[in-house]
């Protein structure tokens, strides 16, 4: 592939980011309560206020890590922004449950007041990011405190005992693991264990140990299927459940595990995340007829029941994206290059609004939208950043640039 | 219209719902635990064992009317099934939780134990439908009892106090009405008062009275749209869940509203159900491009956020042709037969599966199928054989001819 095609990759992205940044700034922002709106219109109106937790903390950290490392987000605006959206979790996440004051809620009112609880892990682990971020950028020690004193808690509901998150007991309910508690985890572990010394560092290594060997319980059929749901002792489970698949899930997991490999340098692990969990899934979950990544399939071809599991999502194309650059970077293979290349020429036809900025979300199979809005209740700030950021560092080091860099003496300010 | 039409009509109908009771019949049923397979592919495999309680209680209900009230329904095979069904949910559907013994679970494993617990009054609802409707077959007065005592609880919990559901009350959770509550319950209502006396008769007369009333609160903005979700005292809500229209059950409703006038005689309430739940949301949620109603829709034009609100699922218009058919019988407006027509026409030409029986449940918005099972988590033998059942009632009846009875004698068994 021509250097020039690589320039071209790169200057494109670098132009969505900006587009996508400007969108968020200008449209998300609540000056009254502080926080982020989430559901916004096409051309970027409110058209619900509830302020959906996940989407909170991910905005959060999304700004922030932009502010820490990218000089030209490096300004007051997106630093304060990110500062009330910080406050406002502090202020409103939390409401506790039957497990003390540790359950984050949902989703919120404009002002704040609880809506609604998920009996999962998730609402609190982007309450983590969020905050162990920001306070990576502001100094906040009290801050890294409370993210880290969360995610204890994750990780006891997860290794140790799930009573506190609320769900019944029942005795048909086989216990089974989920492929998204890990990654969240391990993701959660990368952010934790940035930077930070031995006692920290040694705690987040044994769960993250524990998150990679979890994942990778669900390559089944020989390595020849990733599989969202397995008992916990990593056997295959009946029906349905058992045999969902979900392409996007799978691409973003083999990053992690590639990340994971960046650190620790394990040859067979990275072998197994482009294989396995990368181009198996790329294969088998693209629509030969109509491009794009189906969102759900079932392994053994059954019609999955997800009403939208032909539809094709904006979020498992941006983790195919960042997939194939980072197994590129990795390996130098071509062919990497080019599956690369089929899905951004997919993603960039179909995804970006021309006329209003930032991404479609949802497409039909066939590929026109039928949601048009760029924010709801699971899009936010987060997914179409995060790749684009991604993917103009990983091009900048693939071309051979260097990547501007935020001054050192700005990366850390004191709150005092 | 011609007579000759309807005549068409009905042979058509006849034969479908011949052709899905023989599908079900031969598909669904467990030898070994009792109770009915819902998972079933397009040429009814089984691909998922689970038992969804929602589709046991519908099947028993099905069966034991086809059985009462349709002699070439009235067999061995179809009462011994409904009774397998009954045994079934009698057994394993009530699973506890806070409120005593009451709660049912959402879906079972196939020897029952339980697997998932849903925090509404569904799966008690269709409990109570599926046993009254048994027991009215069988003559089993316990059955019944234990469905009334069943229908107590569940009014209990709708008028008075929702805490055994196990729902959370949060602070910024407001207090809504979902239509599909009363639409439930006067559905139950008008199944439990059938040909019962006094105390019995009264006692529903008040329910009935109460879900009239909370039905009609869903008429807003000068009676031109019906919202699913208002508030409890009838306002609306602000968002998304305030503005979300279904027209399949707005028009489902309406047919409730059509039947309950005329056990009461009520004129107006007659006028309101056609004019403002049936035609009115037939023309709002018909789709003018590609024909079929869509699942869902903002009343301000927004776009829905619920992924599949342009699909074409089955159930919407089995609901609109019996509405149609319905209002037209009351009112022998020609109008009405036109709207039946050409839901007639999009339907028979969509949904039924020439090769193997039954209908697809789930279109794209350009009519293509995109879930080719007959049989899922949430379809099951119900709504099919509803519509072609009561549509066939209704022709014989507008072309009138006399419907075949089953015999007086055979109507209620004696369980000894």
């Amino acid at each position: 592939m021509s250097v020039q095609r690589l320039e071209q990759f790169r200057e494109r992205i670098r132009q969505e980011l900006d587009r996508t940044v400007d969108f968020w700034v200008k449209h998300s922002h609540d000056p009254e309560h502080g926080g982020f709106f989430t559901c916004l219109s096409r051309d970027g109106r409110v058209y619900d206020e509830l302020k959906y937790v996940w989407l909170q903390g991910r905005q959060v950290w999304m700004y922030c890590r932009l502010y820490r490392t990218v000089p030209r987000f490096h300004t007051e605006e997106i630093l304060e922004a990110a500062k009330a959206g910080g406050a406002f979790l502090r202020k409103h996440a939390r409401v506790g449950g039957s497990s003390g004051l540790w359950k984050c809620a949902f989703c919120l009112t404009r002002d704040g007041r609880a809506v609604k609880i998920q009996r999962t892990i998730f609402s609190e682990c982007f309450y983590v990011l969020g905050l162990d971020e920001l306070s990576r950028v502001t100094g906040d020690r009290d801050m890294q405190v409370e993210a880290e004193q969360m995610m204890e808690k994750v990780v006891h509901w997860v290794q140790e005992d799930p009573s506190g998150l609320g769900r019944p007991q029942l005795p048909g309910d086989t216990p089974s693991s989920s492929m998204a508690v890990p990654m969240m985890l391990l993701c959660l572990v990368q952010q934790l264990s940035e930077g930070r010394g031995p006692p920290t560092a040694l705690k987040y290594q044994r769960v993250g140990q524990w998150c990679v060997q979890q994942i990778l319980m669900h390559l089944q059929r020989g390595g020849m299927a990733v599989l969202e749901n397995v008992s916990v002792d990593g056997a295959e489970l009946q029906g349905c459940q058992g045999r969902l698949q979900n392409p996007g899930h799978a691409l973003e997991a083999g990053w992690f595990l590639l990340q994971y490999t960046s650190q620790w340098g394990l040859q067979d692990l990275q072998d197994t995340a482009i294989r396995s969990f990368i181009e198996g899934p790329f294969h088998s979950g693209w629509d030969p007829d109509h491009g794009g990544l189906f969102y759900f399939r079932d392994v053994d071809g059954h019609c999955p029941t997800q009403l939208e599991w032909s539809m094709k999502l904006w979020w498992p194309h941006c983790e195919a994206l960042v997939a194939f650059l980072m197994a590129y970077a990795h390996t130098r293979r071509p062919e990497l290059l080019e599956c690369f290349t089929q899905v951004y020429d997919y993603t960039f036809k179909h995804f970006p609004d021309a006329q209003s900025g930032e991404w479609f979300g949802y497409l039909t199979q066939e590929g026109k939208v039928v949601l048009d809005f760029k924010g709801g209740p699971f899009k936010g700030f987060f997914h179409v950043p995060r790749c684009l950021l991604m993917c103009e560092n990983m091009l900048d080091q693939i071309l051979g640039r260097d990547q501007d860099q935020v001054p050192d003496q700005d990366q850390v300010k004191s709150q005092n």
